[in-house]
This record gives structure tokens, C-alpha cells and sequence, in this order.
């Protein structure tokens, strides 16, 4: 062999859109994921898990505000030529998996997963290419008690992860109101032809929240030309008809009955319309009996959600609370999940309709409004005792310090680094250890082990201004016979809990 | 618009190699992966998650058994033309990240990392496209403390999971031996010219478990024939050179003394050698400090490990009970993770040597081998318990009585499917419902509830051959009054549990 030419270095640098998520993010994440958990699992939910890539034809194209094919997903080709993409979603493989399984699977089907899913978009501030949701669905229940049960579900975690009641809201609409206005206004949701204008308003309506009525009307009429000069195409509908589908959308008022009553006003001469009307108001009557009053499930018509596959009712999770913005003002922090019903899904497979509704969570989001409610913080002492090397002939001794300290079930180890005493107090530090273990001539001569309490340290040497004095005086630290280590350092933790 | 042809139905089917995982397998899993992360705790790790996918060549190409490029790795061009690779291990992925955040890493840097990985090979038996790994790694300790401690590590985690002392052992090497052994029959390891050469003999001497002395003394010298009729070529050493190789191969026994004897015999004359022997025999010295003897980690010369980016110290996680194989047969159960020293790995990006050591867990195979020894067993009652709607106008009641049951603490749901009582029933069994609540016209005229504990009515129904016997005497469920009904359920749970 002949002697190739070394290669470039390659960087070390993430794709665009991609993270790395540390030790403290880490820990705050599992502990929110474990507390939705516990209570998905409280309903009955099981968990399943799928795989991260399925074949492109069994995903679909389910993705909102996507309406170019092959665009907003991460794809590539399989050796026999049959394209493969990573899942956007999971609700997706959750039909994939459904038709594959059907006989086998109790009926209704109730499961919980969570897990990374991947678009293909333009990442911005605050918007990866690789996120999380945290996905509830029941598969083939027809009635809208397994909706209601979602709503309820969604404000249980909620208060579950530590948001106040009155600092959020689920909002619950059925996309068979809006069908039974634009039914109303002439455009038939059931005729393919209105298809795309009927997806149109649906859209356009979604956007209430950052457009602003002024902007929806835009887009329901003629078109839209955003802050940058680009122009989106409006839903082309008349002056009237907007009027009549602003009006729908603005029926909300506190009250769940008073917004029925405003809305049953509104689209009683449709038969969808009716429909809708009916189904929104058992669940009101079911979250009524289960205790669920406005303040934490209220209808509002103005909620639409952006994909195109709902059926039925739709909801959406949202924080009421104000936080600050990237640019720094603030604003209500909005939606942090959401789902509804989708009974075609599973259809695609099989051809037979199975009724199916589902709730998300967006698990960044969440994670993010916990930390401006300062309930996402780590604990504060949350890294492992650190054993120092003192002597390298001796690390023997040392490494057994560490694991006596660790059968007593205290995280610990030895320092396996190449420095000396200072680097190795800087890494205790750097890694937020409670404390140090320090054996050195001294003490060994003694049968003693110093231990020096970090955490008191730092608060010490805020305080003491002199440095001559500090050093002197060796606060925070104490000799104690090698076989008090455990019970030593089990004080000084306890000092520094909660 | 025109109306389209509707396109035909995807199949509901998953691409080769990949599976889902059900609730029973999930809840095991979960299990294990939280009694091994806290060991990796114990030990002072830190959890770290980077991205499914990064730049391909930041991930490089070190895949065990893999010489031809672009092979084995899922790749896609991202929208600028750059190359992106789903990770096909952790400690890639590690590397990327120490290399791009270096100098605010705490040294030594000391994380875990769990997550599926992907390989782009063909799926077998047990053989999946994906699968998930467990590892933790030290970056930046030259010292062989971090890789005894890795030892020390691997074997609490089997214990901890539940592997008993004497099922396992962790079985050390170190490839500067083997380095030292080729520099003795004059194929120099540090000659790139060599290099190919060096390969085949590690993989040849890997196979050892496999195609036993003769298959490995056939791939050192000319090649071998398999079953199939395919030819795999040797490393071409004369046969003096093959019996020098199989003998330090072949030079392991009982205790970790006599087998470094053994060995200091083979290697002295190689100043490689020597220092992995030096290095073999600190080890030693801090695994018997720790009290880990040989019954828990054993020296084992042939232990090379297929991957060609190891410089050091190099383990492997052993099962020694038997298990039954796919063709029927019993066997050894083998590995179940390893490990070893990179010192390489980090310097690709930075041309700065940096010393690392890693550990990593196969967790289905670790799955499987707690399966076989029974360990791995879903708990019996797993299931929510079911209110049965008996009624539908009452729905809202039944909801009520759900409520109330999780309220206590109890995993509980309203059927929401749409069946009658035989089909909820069934519903019940199948999802391993401890038991169902039931209240029609009768009990509600009474003012009560029926608990129908299914387990123990299982249980029953297969004693008692006379059925009308069992429907008259209706083992196995009592009425209790509506305000009774936690603690009914409660007493109903206590039966089953543990």
C-alpha cells in the first residue's frame, strides 16, 4: 500500500437546526417527561415505541403549512430503491402501526409516545430541525368522550408539571362549525373543488394569533404582503363571506354555554354545522361533570389548528401567562400542545374509517415555559463528591474512598485527570460537587480525611473579604477519622438539600 | 381544480430491520436503563444527548467490520449539498462534541449518552438497522484509572440489573500486547504499510468465539473458506508468525497474576509491549484495590475488539450462563458491551492527541439476556382498571368514577370505545385489567358499584369446570356502595401485587 496523503481535518460543527442538550436541560427534561408520563399512564395510556424512519409512502404527507410534496422531510433511498424518511411526526407511524396491527390491538387502542421527530425547514430562534413531542392518541373511538378525556388529560399535566391553574387555558373548537359556515357562505367542504380554498381559510384562520384580524382578512380575501414584500394568496372569498367567517371565528365569549349559544346563532341551518354544535356541547356537558370549568376548558372558534387531516374537535393547550420575547418585550407565551380528532388517518391503509383522536405536547416549548416560571431550575447541588488525587502512588486508597462513598449511595468518584491539587479543586468546582475528599501526607499520617465543603466555600469567600484571613481561618472544611468519611459527607449534603 | 385519480393505498408495513417495541418490552427496558443510568450516575457521569444525524464527516468512518466507505451509515444531502449520516454510534458523536466545546468542558470531561443508533448493513436474526447503545466515556485522563474504573463500572451494572456474580465476568485486554507481538514477528504496527495488515489480524483474532483456533489461524494465514463457499483473506503471516500470534492469543488462565506472567514472557522484548503490560498490571493493582477480582474481571489476551480506532486498554462484558440459541441449541450467552482507550478519536478534529475510554452497552442484547434468566418479566398486573359504560346517558358518571380512582393514585379509564358489555369485557382482559367497575340499573338503584376482580375470575373460571357453578356463584366480584369505591379497587390491587 502506498502512503495516501493525510485528509483535511474535518470541523467540529452541528448541522444547521441541530443541538446538543447538556446535563442540567437533561434533567429538568426527564423529570417534565416523567411527570406527563405519569399521568398519561393514569388515564390508561400504554407506551409503544417506533422506529425513527419509515418508508415515505406509509408516512404521508401530514405536515402543516406544507403543501409542496417531498418538502419538510429528511429522506434518502434504501438499497432496493424504496425511499425511506425520518418521522415527522407520531402520529403518522401511530396509523402505520395501527393498520399493520389492527386485529391484535384491544380496541379502543390507547397509547402514549415520545420522542425526537424531524422536519426539513428553516431553522430560526427557538426552531430546531430535531424536537420532541410527547404524543396521547385513542384509536377507534368514535364519541367525543375520548376528546373530552384529552382535554382534561392536557390540563392534568399541565398542573402536573407545576403551571398554576389560571395560568393556562385549553381551548376546544370542531372543524365542523367552520365547515358548516363556509357551507353557509357557499363553499361546500365536502366538494373537492373548495379543497384548496377551504385549506386556505382553515390556514388563514390559524394565524388569528400572529396576524391579527386585520391580517386573517387579508388572507381570506384577495392576499397577504408581509413585512419582507412577499405575498401569500388569499382564499378569495367575497367581502360578505369574510364578515360571516370573522364573525364565527370572533363568537368566543367566557362562558362555555353563552359560546354555544352564540355559535348555535351562527351555523344552525347546516347540517355539519349542527353536528359540530352537538358534539361541542356533550363535551361540555362531560367536562362540566368531571369538574372542568371555563377557567380550564374553554370553546373558542377562533381555534383551527394547522393540519389539514382534522375531523372533528380540535384543541390546543396555551399558556396564559406573559414572558418575555427574543426581543425583549413580552407576550402571552401561547400554545405548548395540542391535537384533535382525525378519523381518516388509519383509512389511508385500510380503506375502513377508524375514529381516532390524539393530544401532543411540544416538549420544548413546555420545557422553555417552565423556565420563565423559574420551575425548571436544577437542583443546586447536583454533581458527584469529588475524591482527590493527593499522591498518584496512592490512588488505590483513593479509588476505594469513592466507592465506599458510592455503596452508601452517594454519587462519587475519584479524580482520573493528569493535574495537580489546583486543577483538580477547579474541576470540582466546574462539575458543582457538594464537596471534596482530601487525603494527603497529613492527614494520612493522622487516619484522617479532610473533607471542604464546596458550596459553603463559595458563599464563604463571597463574605470574607480579606484573603488572608479566609485562608487562615479554613472555613468549611474539617478533619474527620477515615472511617467517619461516609457519615461526613452525608452532613455536609444535608446542608445544602432543597 | 380537476378531480385526481385517488392514488393507490400504501402498504401499512415496516422497512427491513426495524421493529416496534410494545408496552411490556418498553416497561422492562425503561427499567434497566434507569438501573444503569444509576450506576453511570453513582460513578460521577453526566447525561449528554447530541442529534440523531450530524455532518458525515464529522462522524468519520469507524464502524467495526466496515473497510469500504459511505457503507453502513444512512445518509441524505441537506439543501446546501452538504453530507448528513445518522449516527451509527455514540462515541462519534462524543468526539464532534468535545472537539467543538473543548475549553469549556470540566477535564477530565466524564458523560453518558443513551439513544437508538443507526447501521445501514443487512438485518439478520436479533440483528437490527436500529438499535440503542448505553455508553459512558472519559475524555481527557491518560491514566488507566479511568479505564479500571470502566471495568469496575460494567460489572455493578450487570450486578445491579440483576446478573448474578459468577453469570458474568468482564474480560481486559490491552492492544499495545497485541502491538508488541506483531513487532516481534516483524509486522511493525507503527508502519502504515502495515496497517492493512495489523486489521486483519484484530479481526481475525476477534472471530475467535466464532470459528474457534482453526477458523483464526486460517484468516492470519492465506484466508478461509466459510460454510457458504465465500473466501475471506487472511493476513497472510507464515505459519511460525501465526503460532507466536495464537500463542499470546492463548495465553490466558485463571488468575490475573499468572496470565500477566504469562504474558511478560511473550512481550518483553517489545517496548510496546512492555508498556501494555505496565499498563495491564495497574490495572490490576486498582481492580484488586477495589476488590474486583478475577471471578469479576479477568485478563484475557484474546480480546482485541473489531474496532480498529482502539489504542489501549480494550474490555469486554461477558455473560457465561448458557442460553438457548435460535437453532435450539445452548450456548454461552457472550458479549453484552464493551469498551475501550480512543486516544485518537478527539484529534481528528483538533489535531491535538486527547486521551479518552469509553464504555458501551448493547441494551438489547443485555434485554435479552435478562429474559432468558426471567428477569425481565412485566409484573403481572400492568393494566388500568376500566369503568364499563353500562349506560350511555350516564357517561358522564363513569368519567366521574375514573376520576376519582386516579385521584387516588389509581391507574384508571372510562371505556371510550363505542361496544357493548361483552366487547368491554374483552377490552378489559386484553389489556390486563386488574379489574372493572361496573354500575347498571340495579347497582345504581342501590346506590352502589360492582368491582369484578379479573384476575382472580381468570383464576377461577380454570378451577371451576361447571360453568353454570361459576355464573351462579359469581366468584370474584361484589358490590360495594358508591363512596366505597377506592377502597374496593384498593383491595381489589393489593391482592395482585408483587
Amino acid at each position: 500500500m502506498a502512503k495516501q496523503k493525510k485528509p483535511a481535518r474535518p470541523k467540529a460543527r452541528l448541522p444547521k437546526g441541530l443541538r446538543d442538550i447538556g446535563a442540567g436541560e437533561i434533567r429538568a427534561m426527564d423529570r417534565m417527561l416523567g411527570a406527563i408520563r405519569g399521568v398519561y399512564e393514569s388515564y390508561g395510556f400504554e407506551p409503544l415505541v417506533t422506529p425513527a424512519f419509515e418508508y415515505t409512502d406509509a408516512l404521508g404527507k401530514f405536515l402543516p403549512d406544507q403543501d409542496r410534496p417531498n418538502e419538510g422531510v429528511f429522506s434518502f433511498e434504501d438499497e432496493d430503491e424504496q425511499w425511506l424518511s425520518l418521522r415527522y411526526d407520531l402520529t403518522a407511524p401511530l396509523a402505520r402501526y395501527v393498520a399493520a396491527n389492527y386485529d391484535a390491538l384491544p380496541k379502543p387502542f390507547r397509547r402514549y409516545q415520545t420522542g425526537p421527530v424531524w422536519r426539513n425547514e428553516k431553522p430560526g430562534p427557538g426552531r430546531f430541525r430535531e424536537f420532541t413531542q410527547f404524543d396521547a392518541d385513542t384509536v377507534g373511538a368514535a364519541g367525543v368522550a375520548a376528546d373530552a378525556e384529552l382535554c382534561m388529560l392536557a390540563a392534568d399535566c399541565l398542573e402536573t408539571i407545576g403551571i398554576p391553574r389560571g395560568g393556562y387555558v385549553i381551548r376546544v373548537n370542531n372543524r365542523k362549525l367552520l365547515d358548516g359556515v363556509l357551507e353557509l357562505i357557499d363553499v361546500d367542504p365536502a366538494d373537492p373543488d373548495h379543497a384548496g380554498q377551504r385549506l386556505t381559510v382553515l390556514r388563514a384562520v390559524d394565524k388569528l394569533d400572529r396576524l391579527g384580524i386585520e391580517g386573517v382578512r387579508l388572507l381570506l380575501g384577495e392576499g397577504r404582503k408581509d413585512e419582507s414584500g412577499d405575498f401569500t394568496r388569499g382564499a378569495g372569498l367575497a367581502p360578505q363571506q369574510i364578515d360571516t367567517v370573522l364573525g364565527f371565528v370572533g363568537a368566543g365569549s367566557e362562558g362555555r354555554g353563552q359560546t354555544l349559544t352564540a355559535i348555535e346563532g351562527l351555523v344552525a341551518e347546516s347540517a355539519v354545522g349542527r353536528d359540530g354544535l352537538a358534539e361541542l356541547a356533550e363535551m361540555d356537558t362531560l367536562l362540566s361533570a368531571g369538574g372542568f370549568e371555563a377557567d380550564r376548558v374553554a370553546i373558542d372558534p377562533a381555534v383551527v389548528r394547522g393540519l389539514d387531516y382534522y375531523t372533528g374537535p380540535v384543541f390546543e393547550a396555551e399558556l396564559t401567562f406573559e414572558a418575555e420575547t427574543e426581543e425583549g418585550g413580552k407576550a402571552r407565551f401561547g400554545s405548548v400542545g395540542g391535537g384533535g380528532r382525525y378519523d381518516g388517518l388509519v383509512e389511508r391503509f385500510k380503506g375502513v374509517r377508524i375514529p381516532a383522536t390524539g393530544y401532543s405536547v411540544g416538549v420544548s416549548r413546555l420545557q422553555a415555559a417552565l423556565q420563565a416560571l423559574g420551575k425548571a431550575s436544577a437542583n443546586s447541588v447536583e454533581g458527584p463528591v469529588v475524591v482527590l488525587v493527593m499522591d498518584r502512588d496512592r490512588i488505590g486508597a483513593y479509588q476505594e474512598m469513592a466507592m465506599t462513598l458510592r455503596a452508601a449511595g452517594i454519587r462519587a468518584e475519584m479524580y482520573v485527570g493528569d493535574s495537580g491539587m489546583r486543577a483538580q479543586m477547579k474541576y470540582a468546582d466546574k462539575r458543582g460537587a457538594p464537596c471534596v475528599v482530601i487525603q494527603g501526607e497529613d492527614e494520612l499520617a493522622r487516619g484522617e480525611v479532610m473533607i471542604k465543603d464546596l458550596v459553603e466555600g463559595a458563599r464563604l469567600s463571597e463574605e470574607i473579604e480579606d484573603n488572608v484571613e479566609w485562608r487562615e481561618g479554613r472555613p468549611a472544611q474539617f478533619a474527620v477519622s477515615e472511617g467517619e468519611l461516609v457519615e461526613a459527607v452525608r452532613k455536609v449534603l444535608a446542608r445544602h438539600e432543597g
